[in-house]
């Protein structure tokens, strides 16, 4: 018997196996931007919301989030800009002008979202913080606070219970809360021993500019004379100067996003370890009391040229056995997930299906090939949504259903 | 201590402990695409060669790589394309017109390049062999044969000694080509347990035609109105049709190539599996006598929107204990492998910086953040020359070698 042989056999041997899966239950809905998620807070008092980066690309999408989930803001949210006197165009409440931030400015507000630095941050958010409505909260997009034990880091679907009380929450990084949405649910049903993640992340992550120098890139690429693709690969012989990636993302795969840290990974890899253990229940990083049943986490991040999805191949060894079919059963029906796992019709996670909509989509789930108890598996979720706006949002709406 | 200040003082740490990394040491070469490893026929009596599918993308880059080693080629090589009589521009030979192919009109010949059909390497593979001169070799680009136990399956640098005195050797998966110069160095050295990869394939893996597809889609997203961005997340409204990929290309991630198998990874996703299995020396798929120490190796392969060198996140589990050290020394010097790994010059494994080399880059080393003994690492390389083309001219220098 040859090995091509015994690989037929084996293959035969396995479609015999195969689970039988309606193609209906795991369709993806191709729905544009809706809802996912129940609002909580419909009929409640309307609210005081401020923005703070009211004009990057994360506080533009938590304008849309406010707008389209019918989040009862009291008149229209006050926007801070880095500059105030910016004119913002919003569907619901016509044309908007920017203010300069103080403090001083968001007392006694319900509610307020920081798009805006790290710095910015550490130096304000517990100060707005303490200044708020009785129940007010701030969201803090950034990274700086997201490891402090008196800032929880939420995902409201996963522990959302955190936001009760607290005066400033953290939004986790946008790789990290895709995945999560997956990993949490399959965690509760089998324990994660080990996580292992490599991303395909859009130029979103690097905000507005990040997209605007990929497109310039694009299109550059697309001008110049395409002959000279046979010789190097590339449309256009000179790609334009990068200022907000490290090299040319147009037609380009760059293995580095955050800065390199000392052994070796970079900030976004760790944030990913950090965020993922801190949000399981552990500890950022394995702390000396570890039983050796803490979760180990490692990622590759990866930037490639997309504009606003991420994806992110993980395979995961769990703590008890699983199956492909166990593992669909506790994926489905997690608030905020949609199974896109129908491989007979060409349905997986890809960003041309989950950009723009609140679900992350799960898919390509395969039993592990590596470990003995399993699975590889393949998201995708928008950047700018789940991956921030709509998590900050559904953070907010979490905290103020306690009030 | 807040969690925040114990993540600072860990990575204080690891910077103490940090190697010494001479950046001249590790920069990967940043020349254009010249020979990376000695031509081993230099001198030689010229030979008969053909090529079959020579109006194809690897048919293509197979002629470039000839010219550009200065293979020993007697005469011109004989061109068979799907149709007798289209001319192809070469810079050595001039314009060279294709002849119908027929195995008679191979007998004699000392070196036949298949880069066609699994179908057409089932059919004539073997007879073609047989007529060759007394040390000719078919090299055959297809998968068809790759798991037959009499036909090897050859990465030049990694098994080549395979090639003495066999009619008919097999060009593996690209993937797996690029995969094992990174992965034979390290397995000799430490022992692989456990491999696990994503890839980021370029479009060249489906051909000329699936760049163009590619080149199509991004230039038909260019020239819409850009203005839907903001709202759909791409250029323009409406992809182009996709006849090539399962799915448009542009701006989009496939986790999808080649044909689904019944235990839910592609056939693509296998062949790394098994080429890898069987190229490391063991049986492609494994047998009832495995023992435990055979590597266990798992894929997820996915499409990205790049022209032509593919890129790979490999973690590895090591049966010895490994180091980032350690590993680099094991990789220095290995043939067509350059070393790209100088984080703080922003120096890694690039689609723009291999491109059009022979060599594969291999950078991102880092200790594994889930194996007690593993790592992980980034990997980068031209699919139509080590992936293909470049590799087959190898074996057929290797083959003759013999001779």
């Amino acid at each position: 018997m040859t090995s091509l042989r015994r690989v037929l056999v084996a293959l035969a041997l396995g479609a015999a196996q195969a689970f039988v899966r309606p193609a209906h239950r795991f369709a993806v809905s191709r729905r544009a931007a809706m809802p996912a998620l129940r609002m909580s807070l419909a009929g409640t008092t309307p609210l005081k919301v401020a923005i703070v980066g009211a004009t990057g690309a994360v506080g533009q999408e938590i304008i849309g989030v406010l707008e389209k989930r019918g989040f009862p803001v009291a008149g229209s949210p006050t926007l801070f800009g880095s500059k105030g006197g910016k004119t913002v165009q919003t569907g619901q409440w016509g044309a908007l002008t920017t203010e300069a931030f103080s403090v001083e400015a968001t007392k006694g507000y319900d509610v307020v979202f920081l798009a805006a630095s790290g710095d910015f941050a550490i130096k304000y958010a517990r100060e707005i913080g303490a200044g708020l409505s009785e129940n007010g909260v701030v969201v803090d997009n950034s990274s700086a606070l997201r490891y402090d034990d008196d800032v929880p880091l939420v995902v409201p679907e996963v522990n959302g219970q955190l936001c009760k009380g607290a005066k400033v929450v953290a939004n986790p990084n946008c790789t990290t809360a895709i995945a999560l949405m997956a990993l949490y649910p399959l965690f509760l049903a089998f324990g994660l021993k080990k996580v292992i993640v490599s991303t395909y992340q859009a130029a979103s992550g690097a905000g507005a500019a990040g997209m605007a120098e990929l497109k310039e890139g694009i299109a550059n690429a697309v001008q110049k004379d395409s002959r000279n693709l046979e010789e190097d690969g590339r449309f256009g012989a000179t790609p334009i100067a990068n200022s907000e990636f490290a090299h040319p993302l147009a037609f380009n795969v760059i293995p580095h996003i955050d800065k390199f840290q000392a052994n070796g990974y970079t900030k976004e890899e760790m944030k990913v370890t950090w965020e993922c253990r801190k949000m399981l229940g552990f500890s950022p990083i394995p702390s000396d009391q570890d039983t050796g049943l803490e979760p180990k986490v490692s990622c590759t991040a990866v930037r490639i040229p997309t504009l606003r999805a991420h994806s992110e191949a993980i395979t995961i060894e769990t703590e008890k056995p699983v199956t492909v079919e166990a593992a669909r059963a506790a994926l489905t029906g997690f608030p905020g997930l949609a199974i896109a796992d129908d491989t007979a019709n060409n349905l997986y996670p890809m960003p041309i299906t989950s950009t723009g909509n609140y679900d992350v989509e799960v898919g390509r789930i395969r039993q592990s090939e590596v470990f003995e108890n399993g699975l590889d598996f393949f998201i995708c979720g928008d950047q700018l949504l789940r991956g921030a706006a709509l998590n900050a949002v559904l953070v907010a709406e979490k905290a103020r259903s306690f009030a």
